[in-house]
């Protein structure tokens, strides 16, 4: 028979069982810490209808989109996890509580060029919380302290949480007589980490006409050094600016209490995330030691999440982790902690009798135990047998022959130390767990120690 | 602006909150049970080249397949998770250890007629052991152990695992001078369950012209009250009879051990799950009080995993469950732990002083202790505030005035009795701990307790 193949899709992340572990269990710390603030999980189909998915229209997502008809149906792959939420709570309406906050982690879909780091098919990590008509300032006050748990969760120590305020920018942008031009000058300033303040002056004063004066005072005020001190001084100007300094103001104040320590978080009144959409707080998180990666955690508040579907006023926040891309820069930055147990089991039993009732039922024990013990009885050399479970990274061997049986006690090899060990029946359990316990606690990320 | 009525499509299941909660712990359960027998996660990709998904060629699947182009490629949705597993094997091959375990839950595609309860998305959760060139019985003896602990820890009692082995069958076949038409006689030993005896004799005896003594000593033997009794009379007639029976009494022999009760497994010799493909042993497994759902759990032995992609002999062993159409049947059975604590919140923090510090302080400390903590500070009534929580039957309402503030304690509601009670700020965790913890223990399936 001729073979096909096999391959795997570029730009699609297939990875090998130990880095799933580890993928897995960020996930799972990401799913916890969301759940730790109210957060519900959801899990919307991948697939929905075309007319749906592409209500708001038009873009460059639609020109990525993965559309395609199945029968009558013009169906598409989600490409990302907010209109799926606004179809949802705007369907789900009645059935829902507001504010409605919910997580959902899964896969969505970009057809774009195949790059190195860039995925077709990629995990986004989304909380949003949801309000019907009003939704007060305190959740975007917490929204920072869900980003500092989760990375710390996560191992991640070196990171800061840059904050902003819509209203702020706008009311800025007015103040200093830029109010026509609000959108050049938005796009502008969203340039300034990029192309440094001289170029976005240039563009102000060139391509927008903004006079050279109020492009220095807008730019003095957006990178003063103690932003907060630089917007008092500008309080009773201008009314959206003043609502934007007091949201900015709630949203800082109420830090320290929320648990995140002075050093992970900073106002940064040049972040804008993109042209509309947001409209308030806004948020960046960015890893100290490698800004070149840019932000690992965004998003902001909205007005209006559902107008597609729904004439109800649906506010929200929400922030997003892009997980697949964030996972392939701490492999390639050797972020990884290459310590923590991705073995399969915790445990290996090697039957050496004929009857394997005394091994499968030590085995059964150890699983009750909440152990993961595997029984290996493939007919190979103890060479080989010794060498799978060193392949696999599991910690402990039981050798399980005649005179152990007899003895009712099992012979534990350590493979760390290749220590063996006589342990009766009954005290396997314990012995093991106590050793395994602490391997399975490490956080998936770990940064090198010199800072 | 026009709206867009937002839908969700047929066959595709979108859950509200709570019914989510407990989908999700079915699927974490699952998970864990996997990995206590030594299976690692595997999350390969739902879009894979449709050469390579669809290399096997051929059959019903090909119709259903969901299949598209995007740019040159064309592509198709993952129909279940064994072939990406045996294109992951084989592409993978050289960085695996063999017996290689892994499961996989995630979501899969058929473009099926809808109907209710029929899905064109949904989950599969798999486990299968791949061997190298050879596999020992010991991982088939294994299987049972893994359903049974799995639907036990979901909280099933009434279920029943039936074993046969395709080589019993076979050998029958042989032995009753059937091995030439053994095709025709499998497809209709496989209706037995579904259209009795009698009607099965005749198929046989008038379509494949088996002889009227032939068709009723094989109908016989497979119905026999004692099945393993019957078959160890037919031992030394026919090889590959015996070697079923060895296989057959090797898994049977270690089902005590394994920790399966006698009364939820049985030898069923008329299981044949479907015409190919298995070789050995083969697995069903059946509610007691719904046998007309048919099976929620059915794999077995086979041979060549990967024929289509190496030359490479992968015999293996797995089972699979469809979660989506098991919860599903749940749910229209009532068989859903209703009193599972499936809000999203332990408790809901109601700050009633202009600073808001003291209650996300508490909140902080709260999830400091790992449970899940929720502010409200919209601008509502009182009664709206408590029925938000009785809405997400969040167990427990902290209120925190100016009195609760300057006492150092919290004014702690339990919705369940109404009863409030005053708790020192330090002392609130465990409080709620205590209280908290065994609300999340409970099981997601609970059958009515009248067996």
């Amino acid at each position: 028979m001729s073979k096909m193949k096999p391959r795997t899709l570029s730009g699609f992340m297939e990875l090998l069982p130990a880095q799933q572990v580890l993928f897995d269990r960020m996930k799972q710390i990401l799913a916890s810490t969301y759940q730790l603030y109210g957060f519900t999980p959801l899990d919307t189909p991948l697939i929905e209808a075309s007319e749906v998915l592409l209500a708001k229209g038009g873009g460059e997502t639609e020109k990525q989109i993965y559309r395609f008809t199945k029968g009558d149906a013009d169906l598409s792959l989600r490409f990302d996890l907010t209109v799926p939420l606004a179809k949802y709570v705007a369907l789900h309406y009645s059935d829902l509580s507001f504010p409605f906050r919910r997580y959902q982690i899964g896969k969505v879909y970009r057809g774009e060029r195949a790059q190195r780091g860039r995925y077709r098919e990629f995990y986004q990590a989304d909380i949003d919380i949801i309000g019907d008509g009003k939704l007060d300032i305190s959740n975007e006050a917490e929204i920072p302290s869900v980003i500092y748990q989760t990375f710390t969760a996560l191992g991640l120590r070196r990171f800061k949480i840059r904050v902003n305020n819509r209203k702020v920018l706008g009311g800025l942008f007015s103040l200093f007589g830029l109010g026509d031009q609000a959108t050049d000058v938005m796009r502008a300033v969203d340039k300034l980490e990029k192309i440094g303040r001289d170029k976005v002056i240039q563009i102000l004063t060139e391509d927008c006409a903004v006079a050279a004066e109020a492009a220095g005072a807008l730019l003095d005020t957006l990178e003063a050094a103690d932003p907060m001190a630089a917007l008092e001084g500008l309080r009773g100007k201008d009314a959206l600016l003043d609502q934007g300094i007091e949201e900015l103001s709630t949203v800082v104040r109420y830090m320290g209490a929320f648990g995140v320590p002075q050093d992970h978080f900073a106002v940064d009144l040049t972040i804008a995330r993109g042209l509309d959409y947001y409209t308030g707080t806004v948020y960046e998180t960015v890893m100290t030691d490698h800004p070149e990666i840019g932000s690992i955690c965004s998003g902001g508040r909205y007005d209006n999440l559902a107008e597609y579907y729904t004439d109800k006023q649906l506010p929200g926040v929400g922030i997003s982790i892009g997980l697949t891309r964030l996972f392939y820069v701490l492999e390639e930055q050797g972020l990884l902690n290459q310590s923590l147990l991705t073995a399969p089991a915790d445990v290996l039993i090697l039957p050496m009798t004929e009857d394997l009732g005394p091994a499968i039922t030590l085995a059964t024990q150890l699983r009750a135990a909440s152990l993961r013990a595997q029984l290996y009885n493939e007919p190979k050399k103890f060479k080989a047998k010794i060498s799978y479970a060193d392949k696999l990274g599991i910690p402990y061997v039981i050798f399980l022959g005649e005179d152990e049986v007899a003895a009712g006690a099992a012979s534990i090899k350590e493979m760390a130390t290749g220590q063996q060990q006589s342990v009766p029946f009954d005290q396997v359990p314990a012995y093991l767990l106590q050793r395994v316990a602490p391997m399975a606690q490490g956080k998936p990320i770990q940064e090198n120690n010199d800072d």
